[in-house]
């Protein structure tokens, strides 16, 4: 499955600075550590240069100041992991899944599924739905009806899309994400709750990854936004009209309240939960474990999770912060 | 997909006093900002007044201190936001799945069926499950042995019945959710777990609604219980034989431990975490990010959620404090 | 569907001290306050031994320090809760599902399935997968290309196992769970983020169980590991790389980031956030709803959960926490 190629042929490819013998072949990546014959190991950090110095890669790649330190093959560049990934993805090509319908997938007549579309065993398409070119839907995927799913995207298995929902091209959704179940919507009623119906939809953009067991919840009357190029993580909660702006990334288990606007850009930590109707600019950083609470008007890091220390400690701390209050 | 009502039918229909020309038709709802003819908007808070004034709605469900402001027709009604939650109800119906189980299906021959139920393609009815009066279970969904289903439940898609666990009636349980799957009960030999037999069940009330990917666990022995009424957001996790209470509401991502009994009426933020065998009182608020390690006996509002402030304050803010331990 | 045994074969089967009648005949495990002819208890915690002392159970598993005090038959134990994790067990054995592939499964070609495992509807074994002895694969599971599942596990249902992963023997993965999806990696290149492939895979040791909705990403080069005995609780996130050492066990919601390393025999609580490239030590206890933001060097108990108060008296106390920073 995977490709085999010349350092001289992945230096011009990629535009980079070639040190050593052009006809070596590499045939996988590897970490420094384990990288054999054959492997093309990167270094991103130089606290990490011990690691290089000891390589038994055929090659690595390396920033401008690391090239000194490595005892192998070369291939430079100011950005080493980028390139990383660029080769990478060159030798570990995705498989390709064929072309049409599984037998055992449900497609509704008045689904539209472009030729080129690889419909998986199990999976289900309902009516008005809309497939793109070339797009993956795996096994026990649900389409529900009219959702359309851009060129290029691939819902990799057990992926949930409620009707009407809609994503662009190139995105990626991990096994278990759910987009557009309902928003937690409520009105108070004599002590019970009445459902308030979550009449939005959910409009994902290009080059979205969500994560497994993610969830994104349809608005309430307008819609929920993620825009292009957001990279969501696993088990992350997108409340109903959230809006995250292009190109931000947000790490696992993170929860982000209704109607609360994400800037561009910002790259948001694990385990951080976010109230609702905040607005954050672009650029933001949130370190794991915070609680964003009010609305952010400035790029910068904020936190407020709290570092663990030995429980006996901890409690002190704990007494303490209580007794500032008498 | 949607109705079409005059201003008077919704006036009558839902007992709401009326400004305005009677025979205008509604045909959608929107938000002030978006509204456009047809449309049915509402005012829930008047913080939001300039919204109203500038709105381009055919009308607008509006509290009586707010009517003055309303420039267009107004459905006046002390609670605006319930009836909008009606009225969308009415304007936005649910699509009617067609009765009858999916060729797709797979039903056992012991599985009793009322013939209004839906049964979805994909879905998985084993023997002794009961499937109640129109019923959906949509794609995907897996009903295990001699779980029971009441009647006018909805299992939107992918959802997980485990074995002999019960829902009552007008459930509505979103894609991924896992009602009844074990407990985490383990008791230590040497070092090593040994499993504990979960073999209570699950028992969930009417009206109750699951969101997307939460889990609700089995009972040890005893079962778990889930009263009327009460609403889950998404990717919630509910211990063994956990208690809640009719008619409480929690929050995407929160975390309840087992044995913890949860009182009636509560309002439960996101990603709060509750240790194992509490008692919290009825009408407790607990704020989001929460952590609730000892028993609530008395209603009011709980909160441990510490606000985000700029990284570097807030590692000063964590020296001082553990400083105080000298 | 339960099994019926006297309370003398209990006792020899599992080397117990018999006082009563070793004719009375157990059926079935109970809570002592709900225990009733024919069921047997058992009491874990001196605690609750006036529960004890009104149980109307046939007989209780009790700690020789309780006997005195069990008014019915007893089996006498050190560690009573161990003895009914086995009791149970055997009271409670699991249904035996049919060896062979159910006719609406989706077997590749290639994949190598054992004549003794039980191959449930509606799910999906791809190329080159490998299905052990007596491997249960539930409704809806979905097992990808050279995924293989040691002798005696259970995948319960709506399982994924993505390409290449491997699980040992005796494991249990509950509904929802999904092992092996892509680990969180992206290279920024002029503000926009290019996905790094995550070419390595995922192996779970023997006898690991994962709870529902529980993710486990697989490597970005080199493998995520899970060791042998390890429980995972529900709606858990393990980053990808991450090692969690044999015997630990960790509490629902936790998230885990990349390339942590956890040692052996460690207690996790629910909620608990790790940083990534941290390296805890065996024997580490963490308490719920920490952070744990650095490596663990030494074994003990860890936390930072900060326990709920009256939400105007945490307000206070946050406002005095900042004011320290004047």
């Amino acid at each position: 499955m995977q490709g085999e190629f010349s350092l001289g042929e992945l230096a011009v490819r990629f535009g980079l600075k070639l040190r050593g013998e052009p006809s070596l072949t590499i045939r996988s990546v590897a970490t420094l550590s384990r990288a054999d014959s054959g492997a093309l190991s990167f270094l991103a950090n130089s606290r990490y240069r011990r690691q290089l110095e000891s390589t038994r890669a055929t090659a690595v790649l390396v920033a401008p100041a690391d090239e000194a330190h490595c005892p192998v093959a070369a291939l430079i560049d100011p950005n080493p992991y980028l390139a990383y990934a660029r080769i990478a993805t060159l030798l570990h090509p995705d498989l390709e899944a064929p072309a049409g319908i599984h037998p055992t997938a449900v497609v509704a007549g008045g689904a539209r599924v472009a030729a080129s579309a690889s419909i998986g065993p199990l999976s289900v398409i309902e009516d008005d739905a809309e497939i793109g070119e070339r797009v993956l839907v795996g096994p026990g995927c649900i389409v529900q009806r009219g959702a359309r799913v851009g060129a290029d995207s691939k819902l990799l298995s057990r992926v949930s899309l409620y009707a009407g929902v809609t994503l662009g091209q190139r995105c990626v959704l991990h096994a278990g994400a759910v987009v557009g179940a309902d928003g937690f919507g409520f009105a108070l009623n004599a002590g019970a709750w009445v459902k308030v119906p979550q009449v939005g939809s959910v409009q994902v953009g290009d080059d979205v990854e969500i994560g497994a067991n993610t969830t994104i919840d349809r608005g309430a009357i307008d819609d929920t936004v993620v825009a292009n190029g957001v990279k969501l993580d696993n088990q992350i909660q997108v409340g109903h009209n959230v809006i995250i702006g292009a190109h931000t990334a947000i790490a696992g288990c993170t929860g982000i309240s209704g109607s609360t606007v994400i800037g561009q850009r910002c790259m948001i930590g694990g385990m951080v939960g976010f109230a609702g109707h905040l607005t954050i600019a672009d650029d933001v950083v949130v370190t794991g474990c915070s609680l964003v609470s009010a609305s952010i008007k400035q790029a910068g890091s904020y936190s407020s999770g709290m570092p663990a220390v030995e429980t006996r400690l901890w409690r002190r701390m704990v007494a303490h912060l209580r007794r500032l209050d008498t």
